[in-house]
Parts: structure tokens; sequence; C-alpha cells
């Protein structure tokens, strides 16, 4: 037959926005390679540059950016970087989004809105993404927002072995901060090994509706270590209010652990005036030194995306980094 | 200027498919108009056919396709309905779906599933749909896995204006059957002006986890008329068992209700011997005569229908019918 | 270069329907595998679930799913498939349908119909197929309908090698049913080393045209013994009728041999009653135990459908499967 | 509410080629309107330019286009032309090509071959093309390779009209030059009330099979006024033939009528020398002076057209010009 | 028929994003209207929220938004804004960008960059806009990146109006600051009349090749009153530059008119210390009060703009906007 | 697990259209390969006919065309051809337009026309094309036209080895026939080793505004060998007239140099009395032999093409090829 027949070969790059530079090392170093070289920089007018410094041609390229403040900035920088990669020939385009940006915008709460989070979805597929990754979703339904495959991670595993040398479980209580988010408080109880599950109601009281919005706890408590559970921690309000409310109904001690800290003003001050014993969180999103204080734990994210990064491209199973339990 | 000029005119028009021809045409009457002759047949094998018996072309068209067994017959003829309208040249095509089929399936819970929910919307928008209008979406994510409008319609009103007539609100308490479903009840407890809160709550006893799963009730219910609600019931055994539970915990009376009466079997004995006094649906699915037994109340969706399709054809504002408070 | 550099491999993997189980087995035996191990079944209300046992990640998928009654369920199982393929990251999937349904369907025969061939065609790329492997399309032109390869088998020789071993080709005749498939009775006459080929005309008889339909045999049959051919039998209605007016027209024996065996009630009924000498179909389609009848040979697509799918995972020429004479 | 309201307005517009300038004034008169002057030229190096002379904003614009020599200059002129329009603003873009290019290539016969009319109408849709309006396709599946609306028109009832002035119908016989077009005859032969039908069949003598190819004629054609009927008219050959054939059977004379004058050297003095009594097409292609020959007669399918722009533009029903009989 | 009939009739709304809300309510003034009441705000996060406070649906939206810093987080909002409409049933969107962002990286000028300006093209199509409105693009061909209709404005007629105010034409020289520009130049000089052309010319000195760079006078200046032109000014030095260099070639003075007020730092500082007489630009960009100096003169781009949105909602033309000359 | 694994195996494949055999034939050999053995010739209508002659399954295809005259026939073939591969299952499609035919019609100069160039691309990405491969595009932004990645090759190197053989560049001037391809000229003259530059300059005599036309050079030029840059010559009006200008402001000589040789009547005429002492041109578009003249040097470019083809299949950096300086 005619032609020019050679052994194919596969290509892994790793290549990064500028949101999380500490991320994208400790990725690639968890892959044992670099990050692809880059150029990116922001114009006079806060237009985006961006380029990379050597060949990308045919790889399956990862694309890792995390959408922190200033969020539509780097959002931005990702999808001009998958742009770059469509029109540098990659074989492949992952976008990374340890934090999936907009993902609590998933629906209509009134006539008139957007649907950012599927709008997100349809801005990476434009630029040229074929996949996304990404870790603990704020709803689940937001993998079907993409036309594509979604590696959705779940840093539990993480959270939970770390948990686990910070309090006695056969003492301990699980607490979701409220009634929305209880199904992943149940992973955590079944997780830690059937511990008891309690969480926080807010709601008018039953019985004087005509009164104030009030917070109860649901399930026992008190003398007990409580781990508070959530998906993120934006301005802490909400958890902040619930390590109150334990801490009122006899919990021992309360715990705080999330995925992603968002750590909006004022999430520091409040945390650190709740009462917590410590609070756990990933750097799916970058700490900045002034918001680190004496009880926070951040774990890395970095191997659980290495981890699957890699089996991406070796075609190998992903399957139990997320099927959690 | 070169060429003819004529003054626009529109024109709705009201298709339905086969699975639910009682409301097709209730939704006619209320419109003041006649559903489109139809032919629709199936072949010896089993593939559908269909031809509109009237000319089509330039109108606004809602086909109207109530998602009931056999489901995906009745998806397939309301695709082929939707191909047939863009063929026809209609203006636009709006698929009524009152049950959106395959809601339920709206996330991967684990890997190497479908997400067959994103798939159905996927489907209609390729068949030729440029909108989507649905009753009580299970999850109101699903609205974002369409790439155009969707009229998210609420039948709450339509169910708490029956329902009072039937209790004494001063007495009366909402059940939620499981924690998942509990904002649904939030949402009740406020359109009745306030009454008390309660759900049912299937879990591991907290204080002993080596044992069984227990349902217990969350929230007073004891000598109160409690008004157990959900999105649909299915085959009913979430429902039976919540009633059992609240009898138990010493309500004084239950009724149920619920949008989508989907009532596949054991559902109507279930329902029947669960001691509800009352389970009031609407009838978004067809309610067969073998499934209606004496305490089962099914309110007409079609005046909610009517109402909503001219508002879209007159570009009136349909959000006082979905903004459910 | 940055990056990790690995061989690349290719992976074949085949997933089937539950409609013709007994078909999967059989190509996954030519193919000297096993089919991908998968739970499949119906909700209560009718909605199918399906979830892959073992990772595809990566994988070239092919997709078995035969189009017999009840035909919508199985197409929609197929879709949901295709799709829990996509979303499970294969890296391409074909679409095996031995009998494409709904490709009677090809054109508006009058306004206002679909044409459910290219819709069918539609709904496939939509939910993820870039192939479609078919047998014996009814027309042609259905090709066109895919954006993308489609692989058009040939079923002829199949049934030809056999048929040879059964007449006597030198006192053979190849006989159309009617004058719309008369192309392929001239491909089987040629196959056969060029026998006489003859056909049956449905037809207002051309000097009494105010007089019933009636149906002429055009060619010599008598003292012949004929080979009925088609692409299906479904009703057996067109093809009983020709074996009668064949036998009265003088032929010595009628063999009746098509590919696809729909065979919709009444067609077993009729084809036994209708005096054929043999029936012979493929299994493109399952035919269960109580439509075989003792004049009923099935000979099996499986080797055809396995040299292909293997053809095609090797990038190998499948042009002699489907370059039929 | 906010916003300035005004009343809609509908304008038609018809833009033309340089391909057959006559059919597009006839179209303009049949619809009391001019062409919308246009500016469209050759560069040196054969590129093509065009430009509207006059707002087309906001109009349903229909571009006329004959698929004639130099064929793939005319139809990359229409793509530019709905390029043009698609810029400009317009409403909808209806391509009216009455004869089809590149029709009969609908399937792959053999491998490695393009499906090009589905190309064809690939093109016209990424130009801009909202439907597109032809004249008697070569197969009606090709309405299928259109995703949106098709016009398919019907020039049979002005070649029948004409027609029944020219022979007796009572003496007459339909006749089609080939097995693969006896379809179109079958309608003829309807609406002309029933006349008898015939066809020349090419094939090897069926009692001979080692011999050469002959044509017989299948049907009683001795003493009869035959009216040959296909779609298209290339270079002539098979037409000629069949005319011969119908002659030798004893035909009283022959009238040969097809929609689409291709017209193909050497069909002119094939036809001439043919024996027919009369030639009769339509214009859809232009017939220049020099391939007009004395029995050659050219209907104007102006009207057809024109009456079909204007009911597409009124959403009028133009089932009555497509439905042929 | 059947259905409901009723007489079209068209809206125009006007949705205004937050970066300049000066221009929104002067365009709106412009068309005698109020911009749709919306509520637009940051989440603590940086994620952006917005939503129209009252019905769209069946309008012809136009979303007004000025790219100016920061570009990205008004580029996103803009964007959401457009899916907002599209999920409210509009029935055409029109971004308008008065400056277009991103407009100057419209090609790769080495490898693996992106394509800036046609990314933004695709994400407003994605989001759901039809068509795009824009003003003095900084390459013509950008209106190609755009799959649809673009209303290319020309603000000239606007500066040059104003400028024959301030210079006496018969005294004047056009200069372009660099060759890159001349066209638009050339395009100035003959709307004044046929002044004299000049540009500056950045180069080695052609006999000196190993020196350093200069910029030279071509054209004749000396005693003249020039008018210095560029489609935007960003951060002034080539401007400032420019302007020196016409002073040392002998201008009598120098008058600074460009389309787009960028002004990044330091340009005011740059600007006002270069010597020029006057500096003129439009609000296309908000122009801060800490960013006015004495020199600086802004016209008004809202008449331009009101009156190219009337003219496309009412279907009239806009060419005499653009057709600059 | 489940399937069967083979290793990945790429095949590059050359196919080509009928425009320049010569160009396809001479890539074939920088590669070391045959072109594909093809089936193309035209039906009496006109209609183009292609056909691989061996399977193209699984390769890598480019697809070689040049846009010469006949230029749409040719456009139109090349795009057959593209569908035809993507129909026979290749795995990635590059267009090699050496020539990209349009690419001057980049943008609307005026209301109603088409973008062209646009277009081009559009069809190619319809018809199946995944790249595009070209030499010197008009303008760069022509790259931001495609929906993928466009390797965009320079001819400069193979122009300025040759150049440096003919002039002494130390007595040399580069010389642009306008001031719109002044940028091309000036990277002629770094790569050159900085000599100087000049460029015609078409102008009213800005002292004079109401006297005609004249062309100025600006630059020095005299007693210099000039070298005068283009992309493209077609009929050769500009450059000749620039050649004129030239040796009338003093130039030693001059030689003409460009990339594409369209050379429309009357180039040829015109260039031979221009005075130029020699034309050099590349052969990415056919030269025949009656366009040769004693003064023309035509170049090869399949070296160029050659490289950058083995480099796309390698995947290695083709950044050498188009990054010119």
């Amino acid at each position: 037959m005619t032609g020019i027949t050679s052994h194919g070969e596969n290509r892994l790059v790793l290549v990064s926005g500028r949101a999380h530079p500490e991320l994208a090392a400790a990725v690639a170093d968890e892959l044992g390679i670099e990050v692809v070289p880059t150029t990116a920089y922001d114009f006079a007018n806060g237009e985006i540059y961006v380029r990379f410094a050597e060949s990308v041609r045919g790889a399956d390229a990862f694309v890792l950016q995390s959408h922190t403040a200033p969020i539509n900035e780097w959002i931005m920088e990702q999808l001009l970087m998958v742009d770059a990669l469509k029109r540098a020939s990659v074989k492949s385009i992952t976008a990374v989004v340890p934090f999936y940006g907009y993902a609590r915008q998933d629906k209509k709460h009134r006539g008139r809105e957007p649907i950012s989070a599927r709008l997100m979805a349809d801005l990476f597929k434009t630029a040229g993404a074929d996949r996304i990754m990404s870790v603990d979703l704020h709803a689940a339904q937001t993998q079907g927002f993409f036309d594509g495959p979604v590696d959705h991670l779940w840093a539990m595993p993480i959270l939970t072995d770390y948990v686990r040398t910070r309090v006695d479980v056969a003492n301990a209580a699980v607490v979701s901060p409220d009634a929305g988010r209880i199904r992943v408080a149940e992973q955590w109880a079944a997780k830690l090994g059937g511990v008891p599950l309690a969480f926080v109601h807010k709601t008018r009281d039953i019985n004087r509706p005509n009164q104030a919005v009030a917070n109860r706890v649901v399930g026992e408590v008190a003398d007990r270590d409580c781990v508070l559970v959530d998906d993120l921690i934006d301005t802490g309000g909400t958890i902040a209010e619930a390590v109150k409310v334990l801490t009122a109904a006899g919990a021992r001690s309360v715990i705080v652990a999330a995925t992603h800290g968002v750590l909006s003003d004022p999430a520091v001050s409040r945390l650190q005036e709740s009462g917590a014993r410590e609070v756990i969180i990933t750097d799916t999103l970058p700490i900045p030194v002034e918001k680190r204080f004496a009880k926070l734990t951040v774990l890395s994210i970095a191997p659980l995306l290495g981890r699957a990064i890699r089996e991406v491209f070796d075609d190998g199973s992903v399957t139990s980094l997320f099927d959690g339990v």
C-alpha cells in the first residue's frame, strides 16, 4: 500500500494558567514531569496574552487552572490556552478545573437568569476542550452540562484519612451544616465506619411559625467530637454558625472539613472566631499566606489530580478515584 | 425597494402523540382550539408512522406527549413528530413533556453510566425542538441540559389550592418522605402559610450503627393532619412506608400529594393499604381506570399547560407560572 | 521536550444491548473475545438503565443491537449505551445495526411526514456514534443520512453460497417480488453466474385499466427453480403472493431468500402456506423458536459482522465485504 | 414594559445567480416583482464576486440558480450569494435549485467515493440556507440529505397537461426507459387516467446468458402513441435507444417527456436522429439556441416556481405542488 | 384551519452590562426608551450574577457592554447576559460591543498562540448571540470571525465633522502614526476633501542598518495643522512619539483623533506632555474623570449606536453607517 | 480485561486533485512515497467524479489541490475528495492548499458582500477537513477563519536563498509595490541582513490634491539593485508599474519576487515589457509552458510542503517553517 507507516506514540503534557502555579508544580511533581514553559501576561488594558514555549503538537494536553478570584480573568485565560492548544494541533485537551467556577449557578431560581454552570461547560467545549476534570462538583448534575467525558474526582478519601488522625472515630459524629448537603455527610459517616450522623437545620420554629429563623441540631452530638463537612467554604457564614450551634448543643469539639477553600471575606475571621478546633481544606484553590491561620490545615490535592491525569493518559480506570465509597 | 411586503401573522397549533389524548383534548379546550388532526400508528414490526393531516407551515407548534409506559415508544413518537414539524416548515417547535422521561437519571452515580436526562434533551434538540415545556422537573438542573429556553412550570399551586379544602391548615404539618426532597416541602409549608414542617429520615440508628435501617420522623407530627409531598409516586414504596411511619408517630391523618402519578406496579395496592386518607396527583401522566381507587384524587394539569402555552405564544410572561412561591 | 511519552495501543471491545444476545455472543466468538459484561434492565416505569461492568476507556467500542420489536425500546437502549460509552472516554464508537430500524421511512411520500431514517442517523450521531455498520440497507442512499463513515455490508454472498447447494443453477431463475427490488435481483443473477431474471409486477391490467390490481410474472419461469429474493420479509404478504404467482406461472419450485427476517405476524403462517420449498434468511434479527418452522433456514450473519469489525479495528479494507459482485 | 414595539412585516425578495437569468426573470414576472439588482462577475483568476445592490435586511430571500454547466462555477456562485445574504441579515434563505446538481451521486456505489448529493446539501446548510426548493429530485431520499425543510416540487402536471394536447390518451402508453424509473412512469399512467404502462428492460437475454445485452420492451406498445418519460435527459443515450426499441416494437409514435433537459453532447443529435416525434422538457436548465431543434418543446417551469415561492412566503400549503397524483 | 392566529408584533429592548452605564443611558435616550431594569452584582468570590427585572420574551434584544478594564470581567458579564436572554426566549440577540475586546489578537504571530479575536466571536455565538454590532474594528477581517451578521459601524464622520470646526482644512495634513494604519488616514484625507497625507515611519535608518530605530515623517507637514489619526489610543506611546516627530518636522500644530480611548497608563500623562493641541476620542469606552484633561475632547458615540440599533430593528439599511466614505 | 489489544500504527497518505499533478508528484518524491492512485473525471454535464483506488482507512490523509483556474472546479473537486476520505474512515484529513483561493475576499468592503475566504474555510470544515495547510496567506487573519489548526508556511526563505545568488546584497534595496504590503518587505529586508527598504506609494500628489494619482518611490533606490516583493502576481498591473517607477527613480536593476504566480492575462506580457531583470515565483500554482518566458524563474515549493507534511505526521514542530525570521 501507498504511504508511510510509523508506530504510534502518545505524549502527555501539563499546561498551567497563572492562578495557582504551586498546584501545577505539585501535580507535575506527582507525574515526574515539568509544566510546559509558557508565557502569559496582561496587556495594559487587561487583555491576556498566552503562548507555549515548546511544541505540544500531537500531545494529550491537560490545562490546569484554579478558578479563584479574579475568577473571570482566570477562566478567560484558561479558555485562551485551550484555543491555543487546539490551534497548535494537540491530540486531545482536558480542562482541569479542581474547583469548577460558577458551579452554584446550575439552575434558574427565577425567570431571566442565566444557567451559568452550563454556559461555562459550553464555553470550554467551544474553545476546544474534549474533556473536563474536576473535584467534588457542587451538584453532580453539572457533569451533564458538558457534552463529553467528565472526570469527577472525590477528595473525601484525602480528607477522611487525615480526619482519622485527629479524632477518635468511636466518639465522633459527622454533621452537615444544612439539609441540602446531608448526602455528602452520609457518605462521610459510612466512610468513617458508620459513625453517627447529624445536621443543622435552619428553619422557622415549627411550633411558632411567626417567629424568626432558628438553627437546630438534628441528631445526637452532645459530648462528641463533631466533624462538620461541606463541599466548599465561601464566606463561612453558614459554617461558623453551625459550629456555634453544635457547641451550644454540647459538642465536645468541632472540626470543619471541606474540599474547596474559597475563603472569601470575611471567612477567615468568622472561622477563627467560630470556636472550631481545626479547619481542614484542600488546595484546589490557592490559599495565600494572609488567609492561613493557626487552626487551618491545607491538604494537597495534587496526588489525586496527578493520579487521575496519569490514568486518563494511560486509558486506565479512574473509577476508584470518583466512586467515593 | 424590490420585492413583496405583507403583514406578519402568528399561528399557534397543538399537536399530540398517542400517549395521553385526554390531556391533549383538555389543553386544546383550555386554548379554545382543536388538536391538529394527525395520523399515527405502529407498523407490524413496531416502527411508528406519523403524519399531520393539515398544513402547519409557519406555525408555532406545541407537541404534547406524556412520557408514560411504554415510555421509549412515546418518546420516539414525539421525536418523529418534531422531525415531521421541522420538515413541514413550522416557525418554532416546543416539546411539551408534562413529565420529563428519564429525569431521574441526571448524573453518573458510578462510572460507565449514561446521563440519560441530558441525552433526552439532546435528542429533542437534534430532532428540531426549539424549546421544552415541563412540569416539576425532578431536579431543577435538568433545565440546563437543554440548549435553549425551558419553561419549567410548577404544579404546587394547583395541589395546595385543593389541599386547603381538605385539611385545616391550622392543625396541619407538611412532611417530606426523605431528606432529599425537603426543599419542596419547605416551599409547601411556606405556601400553606407557615405550617410546621417535618420529614421522614431513613438512616441507620445513629446510636446503633451496626443495626438495620430505620425510618424516623423528624419534627412534630403527633395529632396533626400530615400532608406528605413529593414530586412523583413511582412504585409507591417510599411513600407508603412514610405514611405508616407517620401514623405510628401519632399523626391524626395523612394526605399524600405529588405532581406526577407514575403509579408503576405495585403502587396502587401499596397506597391503598398504606392507611393514607387521600392520595392527590395531577394528570401529567394518564391514570387508567384500573389504577383509580376510591381515595385517589386526580387534578387536571390542563389549565396550567394551556395558560403557559398561550403566554409563550403571546410572548407574555410565564414567570408567575414557575416562580412558585 | 517536556512531558511523558508512551507507546500507543489500541483496544477493541464489543458491547451489546439486550435485543439479540445470541448474535452478540456469536460475533464475540468470531472475534475470539467476550462481550463486555453489562448491566441493563428496565425500571418499573419502563425507563432503561445501562452500565458497563468494566473499563472501556480508550477503546474502539462496537455497540451491537438488533432493531427487532419492541423496536423503539431497543433503539433507545442502544442510544443510551452510546451515550454511556461517550462519557466513559472511549476512543471511537461504532453503532452496529445489522438491520437498520426505520430504514423504509427514507423520504416524504407526502407532506408533513418525518424522514425517520434520517432522524435515526442524527440521533445516533448526537448520542456520540462516530460510525455506523449495517447490513443490506433498504436503500443505499441511507448511507448519506449519517454524517460519517457507514460500513454497508452485503449478506448476498452468504445467501448465494447456500442457495447454490439447494438448486441447480443451470435450471434456476432469480425473481424479484416487485419492480422496486429488481436491482438486487440483477446482482443475484450475476452472482449466480448469469441465470435468467424475472420479476412479479403488481399493476392494473394494462389492457383493462378499470379493473382491479393483478400480479404478473415478467420473464421466463416455467419449469425453473425460482429463487425469489428481497432485502427483508416483514408480514410476508408480498412474498407469499409472489410464490403463488410463480407457482401458477409454472415454476418447478420456489425458494425464498432475504437478508432480514422481520417476520411480523402473520408472516410465518403466510410463508408456511405459500407453497415455497424453503425460506432462507439470516439472523440479523432474532428468530425466536415460535417463529421457526420446518422449511425455514436461518444462516448466521456473525462471521460477516465479526470479519468487518476486525477489519475496521485493524484499519484493513472492508471493501470486499460490501462491493457485492 | 420597556422598549419599542412595532408591527411585524414580511418581505419577499428574489435573488438570482448568472446561470439562467431568463428563468429568474420569468419567476419574478410570475410574482409581479423585480429580481434584486445584483453585481456578479469573475475576477481574472476565476474567483467570483457578488454583491446585492439594495438592502435585503429582514427579508425572506429566495436565491435561484440553475445547476447547468459549468456546474461547479454556478454552485459556488450560489453558495457565495447565500453567504452574502446571511451576512446581510436576511430573515430566511431558501436556495432554489430547479435541477439539483450532483443528485445522481446519492450513494457510494463502491468504497472510497464521496456521497456528493449529501455534500451539496451540507454546503448549502453551512453557507446559511434554511430551506431548499427543487423540482423532481433524482431520488426522493435526497430530501433527507438536508437538515431542514425541502420543498420538492413536481413538474409532472405541467408535462401531462401539455402531453394531453399532443396524444389521444385512449390510444397511448406510458413507457419507462429502464427498470429503475418505472415508478415515475406509474404516476404518469395514473395521472393520464390509467393508460397502459410499459418499459424498456436492459438485460442479457435471459435464455442466452452468454450473449450480449439486449433491450426488450415489456408491456403492450404496438400501434400505440408512446410517451417515454424520465426525470432528466443528459447525453440522451438511453432515451434514444429506447425510442428505437419502441419503434421496432411497433409503436405508432414516440413522444419523449422529461423534467430536466441537461442535454450534454451529443444529446441533441441523438434525440434528433432517434425518430421521436417530439421531445418535451422544461426550462429548469437553460436551453441555449444551439440546442433547440424543431421537435424540441420547452415548457416553462416559472409558474410552478413562482407559485411555490409565494406559498412558502405566505405560509400557505405547497402540498398540492408536490403530492403529484 | 386549526389553531389560533394573531398579528405579529416586534419589540426592541436594550440591555446593558455594568461597564459603561452612561453610554447605555445615552443610547436609550437616542431611542426614546429605558434600559431594561437589571440586577447585576458580584458574589464574594467574584462570580457574576445577572437577572432582568422584566419580561423580554419575544423581543429583539440588544446587549450593550463596553470592553474596558477589567475587560475579562465585562466580557464574561456580557456572555452571561446573552445566555440569560437566550433562556428567556427572546427572538434575537445582538451583542453591541462598541470596542471589540481582544481585536488586536487576530492572528498567530508565532506558533502556539491563540487567535483570541476569533475565540471571542465563538464565545458570543455559543452563548446565543445572533449578531454583533461594533465600531471601527482593528482589522476588518474580524467580521469574518463571527458566523453571522456583523454591523461594522464607522465613527469617522463623527470625528471629521468635529475636526472641521477645529482646523482650517486648506492648511491641514492627515497623518498616520505608522505604516500599518495608513489606509484609515487615506479615508480621512478623502473625507476632508483631499487634504495632503503623511505618515510617521518607524524604521532603522535605511542607510545605516546597524544603528538604532528612528521615526521619520513621510510627506509634507511643515507649517501645516496636522491631524494624527488612529483607531485607538492604548498606552499612547506611538501617538505621543508621533506628535513629537511631527512637531520636530515643523508642523504648526498637531490634533490627535481616534475612535477608541483605551487610555491605559501612562497614556494620559504621555498625551498631556506630547505637545498635542487637542486629543479627540469617542466614548466607546468609559473615560473616567481622572483620565479627563484639559485638551481631551470626548465625542458621543451614542447617536451612531442608537441610529444603527433602530435601523437593525426596523430592517432598514445601515449601509450608510458603515460605508464610510 | 475484555477485548483485543494491538499496537497502534500511523499511516501517511498523499491524495491529489487534478489541478497540479506535477506538484503532487514532486511532494510525493520529497516524502519518498507515491500519490494514492485515484480516479477523477468530469461527467458530461460537468459534475466531478472521484474515487481512490486503494484503501485509506485509518490513514492521516493530506489532500493537495492547487487553486488555479478553473478555480471553482478545483475547489469543488477537493471538497469531494475530502468527503470521500471522511466516508472512507481516515483518521485525519489535512487540506493542502498552497495558494488559498478567495483569500483576497476576506472582509466586506461594502454591505451585502460575502466574506468568501471565511466561506471557503467553512466549506472545507463541513466536508470533513481537520486541518488546513497553506503558504503565504494574503492576510494572516485568514488563519482565524478555520475552526482548527492551520499550518501557515512561509516561502520567503526559498525566495531569499535564491535572490542572494542573483544580487549583491550590499548594494540592494527591498521594495514593496504599495503601502499595504510593506510588512512583508520589512521581513525581507531583515532576512537579507538589514538591506535598505523602500516602497512605491500610490497617491494623489499631496501638494496638488486636485491632480491625478501618481506613484512615488519612498526610500533610496538610486543605483541600487531593487528586489520588488509581493505575496502574489495576478494580472501584474501593480508590479509592472512599480518596476517602471523604480527604473525611473534610478534603480540599477529590478528583480521581482513573489510566492504565488497567478499570472492571469495579461500578466505575462506586462512583466515581459516592464523592464524587470528577472521575475521569481514558486510553483504553488501550475505555470504552463505558454506562461513561461525567458526572465521567469520558478522555484519549487515541494520541499517546503514535503517537509511540513512530514513534520505534521510525526507530530514534530513546524514552527521553523512558518516563523519566518
